[in-house]
């Protein structure tokens, strides 16, 4: 049965509150989805919430009664109250009417199988939680095994980038790594890393890539560093046809996902 | 010479704030840009300030200099500041040292001449003023010729708009239009209307788009509505590999964008 919290000082509402912060997070182990669609998305991949919380109007869905009955069979701490204090919870005037408080995986490299696809995204320290959200759910149109963030990054389990990834943060492997450990890891297996560069007259358009491959895309603001380009096996350019000689990094990340995607059609 | 401006409460302080809101923005005909870089993407295509603020540190800088007295010239208002006062301008903790007022362009379809490119961008009633401005960006990588805007769509001229635009709100064209005024717009001259769809199986990687192709661009929560897919010339699907049914509006823009480009590549 779930209990019911009716007083925003609550414990739980607290702590649910909390998960917008990073370093909560990063205690508890835990994160924060909200609405049906990104629930019954994880739901659909096996991930059920270790809290989950819910008004009386959201909890009446067929769909949301589902996975508040699963969420309970798995020992899940299901919690019915009051859309203001879901307000409160969410940090949002206009909260969602069901959200749920689920495990962070274990995001170590070592936990990357590379050989479930021939595609993943490699992306170097992102700053824009909304571009990282972004790149898993195209990530997840394209068929990636998952996003590799190198270096200093935004957190992938914060609400922007879980919002933006539209549930694939539960269908795509997550790992976070330095550059200096990134690099030895890919070299102990098979694996092109691919670039994009303005200093390469190699068309994006040409090459057919290699399987498994990593799809390097560089911070927002400065682009690839230069040694981390040298490290590439390939490098290719987008042509710029305008005044601008950059693409917002899940744009990049996009037309590059979808041409490796392309590029594998008739080979 | 520069005005200093010492006072918080100064009108010109109040005035530059107030264009955060869409309102103020409409009433007054101006919009705010922020920081060197789309400054001068600006004047190099030909637009100057009305309004132009800094702080001392962001007015050294030479092509600051060059571009307040470029905007000094041509009859602009200029203010030399705090960054406290800046902060205040621009809503922002950390502001940009230098910004500017701008005159909005007529965004009337009578104003757009679809002969200046085979490329156009239409989108219906976008609500992320994020995905507006990273739409003109990719327009400006792909040699767009603009941004069609139907229905009730975010305002491109907001502070996050020009943001995310990095300055090709400058360089694209920008249009806003019913859609009962858009079709009878666009049947009047040459022109393809491409919409994506999941309804169809035509693979949008087979086409030789039509010169000009006019891009159509859905919702970001409902795609496209019935009776719009229906006035394509051609609905193409993006194959999508993953659970997820949809991509990011302006991930879906780029990647059409890139291919329509691709396939004028070799015909």
């Amino acid at each position: 049965m779930p209990r019911q919290i009716t007083s925003f000082s609550n414990e739980t509402v607290k702590r649910l509150r909390a998960l917008r912060d990073k370093k909560a997070r990063k205690s508890e182990g835990l994160f924060l989805a909200e609405g049906l669609r990104i629930l019954a998305e994880a739901r659909d991949s096996g991930r059920l919430p270790e809290i989950i919380a819910y008004s009386p109007a959201g909890g009446v869905h067929p769909l949301a009664a589902e996975i508040i009955a699963d969420a309970e069979s798995a020992g899940a701490d299901v919690i019915e109250t009051s859309p203001d204090i879901l307000s409160k919870m969410s940090g949002k005037d206009n909260p969602q009417a069901i959200l749920g408080a689920y495990r962070q995986p274990d995001t170590s490299l070592a936990a990357i199988d590379r050989t479930i696809s021939p595609l993943w995204i490699v992306a170097q320290a992102l700053r824009d939680p909304g571009n990282i959200g972004t790149i898993l759910r195209t990530g997840d149109a394209t068929g990636a095994g998952g996003l590799i963030l190198i270096d200093d990054s935004a957190d992938p389990f914060s609400v922007e980038a879980v919002r933006a990834s539209m549930g694939a943060i539960f269908t795509q492997q997550v790992a976070t790594a330095r550059w200096d450990e990134f690099i030895p890891w890919l070299r102990s297996g098979p694996g092109q890393l691919v670039g994009t560069s303005l200093k390469t007259d190699k068309d994006y358009l040409n090459p057919v890539y290699e399987r498994p491959c990593f799809l390097l895309i560089g911070n927002e603001s400065q682009g690839l560093p230069e040694e981390y380009e040298a490290e590439c096996d390939l490098l290719v350019k987008m042509p710029m046809l305008g005044r601008a000689d950059s693409l917002n990094a899940a744009v990049a990340a996009a037309v590059m996902a979808f041409q490796v995607r392309a590029s594998w059609r008739n080979s």
